[in-house]
């Protein structure tokens, strides 16, 4: 079929029409997009931040649609369903990572906006077991982050194997921030959320966390965990010292250049640990989903219609939004 | 009981004969000591390298003795049992580290030649719990250097829990390096050995290692865990790069100045770990005994007398030695 996006052909160009054709596999479903978000991770994309974007590029990797069309071998969907699409489109399911449920590993993906085309289209095509159906509560314009920068932050605290009741940290209170510290907060943790800015005091208390200066960083508080939302740099051995001795530190961004680390704060002692999370498994997604639902966890979003696409992209490149933005199709 | 030890008055000071008064209680015991390693972290604590050495020290903290005396409440070590010592005299036993078996978090612990007198004596007092009895085998003087430096690699590579057969790569080929080997080898891994210096070579593939220059670091393995027991400043990024997607990175020792990261390294299609590994925990020491008799590890090591305690630690001091020093006592 042929499917009609909004393409960048070049270096921060700007977004225009683009056709693509793909049709739909046998493992796959075509889905017609209803939202889909754009991000600061997105924007630097765009802008070629990593020296590794492929143009013409389609962005978007976190999207609500409806199914319309199924292939031949799939059970699970059908048209009419609403469904939610993270950051992959397809997997090998054949390699170590795809048998033990990690395609996120897989070297074979297409991760959506970045392999492939993304969501800002009419539609997508995705293999069907990454389209993720969504009850009726799910479907809302606030579940849309959910699916890549929810499922990141809920990933990357569960697999710290949190004790209940545990002093956990939340570094920088933006999107990924603010969705962790309800995470926490609902997952009954006692919440901190360190900013440099004051202003996000009263959000941040709105939201289920305790709020502490970055600037101002002495709290006789030690972290079971602290996860850092952070992509500008910050003293990452001011946060490792207020770790317990079996602390541990998830990174889900981070600054592009090098920062500097004291390596002797992890053994000495103690026995801390730092750890990545780039986004999460399918299990992973599907707890994270049904946790959303039944603690009616979602963003603030600001919504613009497709049609506003480069005005939406100057917004966030610009730093004028300060709540998640997301994209509605307007046709 | 009146103890005969050597030590250190001032910074970088000589060992001189040092008398002090300590008695058996109830849950000790006094352990005549046979043998006690010193190492380079003894001479940078002689130097004060880390700014908090309290004088008058007497170091040294892998000692293996025989039980002379036992306190009223000891009924696991008896007069005449050898023991192995590491790094702990003594701990609360009842704060939360040490109710989960974890004594080396104890913030009222005593860690051997740091908060008290260590082995470069006639004798020591401890904690029965903390005097492992050695059986025949392990009262070799090639076993001392397992009570500490054996220790803390094997705690760290078994924290890895790692599946059979993995890839695994050991970071600077030293005295932890090589016990690390060792220990690697025979649990049936495939094992390099990262060095800058090509002479040690064979050395390390008689340890099972296959050696890896670190100076021209192309290797296309992938590592499941690489352990780093390097002093001295390396590329961190680079032993990143070379872990699987699921990685991990354990630290036991590091440069005293903060190193260069990039995080990214950590999360971009990847949850790779670093963690640090601070010695271990009785059980672990207990596993990690027998192990070493199953298998025959212990250290190659060059024994000198007490009585020349000045020159061993000016041979450590000035990296004469290039294998493990330990200290005999001749009386």
């Amino acid at each position: 079929m042929k499917i009609k996006a909004y393409g960048i052909k070049d270096k921060n160009g700007i977004a225009e029409p683009f056709y693509y054709e793909r049709n739909v596999g046998d493992n796959e479903v075509s889905v017609k997009i209803v939202y889909c978000t754009i991000a600061r991770g997105d924007v630097q994309f765009i802008s070629d931040d990593w020296g590794d974007t492929k143009y013409p590029l389609v962005p978007g990797h976190e999207i609500i649609g409806i199914v319309e069309g199924t292939g031949a071998n799939v059970t699970a969907l059908k048209a009419g369903d609403h469904v939610g699409i993270g950051y992959q489109q397809e997997a090998c399911f054949e390699c170590e990572f795809c048998k033990e449920g990690n395609e996120q590993f897989c070297t074979q993906q297409k991760a959506i906006g970045v392999h492939c085309y993304g969501g800002l289209a009419d539609h997508i095509i995705i293999d069907n077991r990454f389209a993720f159906k969504l009850s009726p509560a799910l479907r809302s314009v606030n579940s849309v982050p959910l699916l890549s920068s929810g499922l990141t932050v809920y990933a990357g605290i569960m697999r710290a194997q949190l004790p209940a009741n545990s002093v956990v940290g939340v570094l920088g209170a933006g999107g990924l921030g603010q969705l962790a510290i309800r995470f926490l907060h609902k997952m009954g943790h006692e919440v901190y959320a360190f900013s440099h800015s004051p202003e996000k005091k009263e959000m941040v208390q709105q939201l289920g966390a305790e709020f502490i200066l970055s600037s101002n960083l002495n709290t006789n508080k030690k972290f079971d965990l602290i996860i850092s939302t952070l992509n500008a740099p910050y003293d990452l051995d001011a946060y490792l010292r207020i770790l317990k001795p079996q602390g541990k530190f998830c990174i889900v961004a981070s600054p592009l250049e090098k920062q500097p680390i004291s390596l002797g704060l992890l053994y000495d002692y103690a026995q801390r640990t730092i750890y990545g999370n780039y986004v999460g498994n399918r299990k992973q997604m599907t707890e994270m989903l049904a946790f959303s639902e039944k603690h009616n966890i979602g963003s603030e979003v600001e919504v613009m219609p497709f049609s506003k696409v480069n005005e939406a992209i100057e917004k966030v490149r610009t730093g004028k939004i300060k709540i998640r933005l997301v994209l509605e199709n307007d046709k």
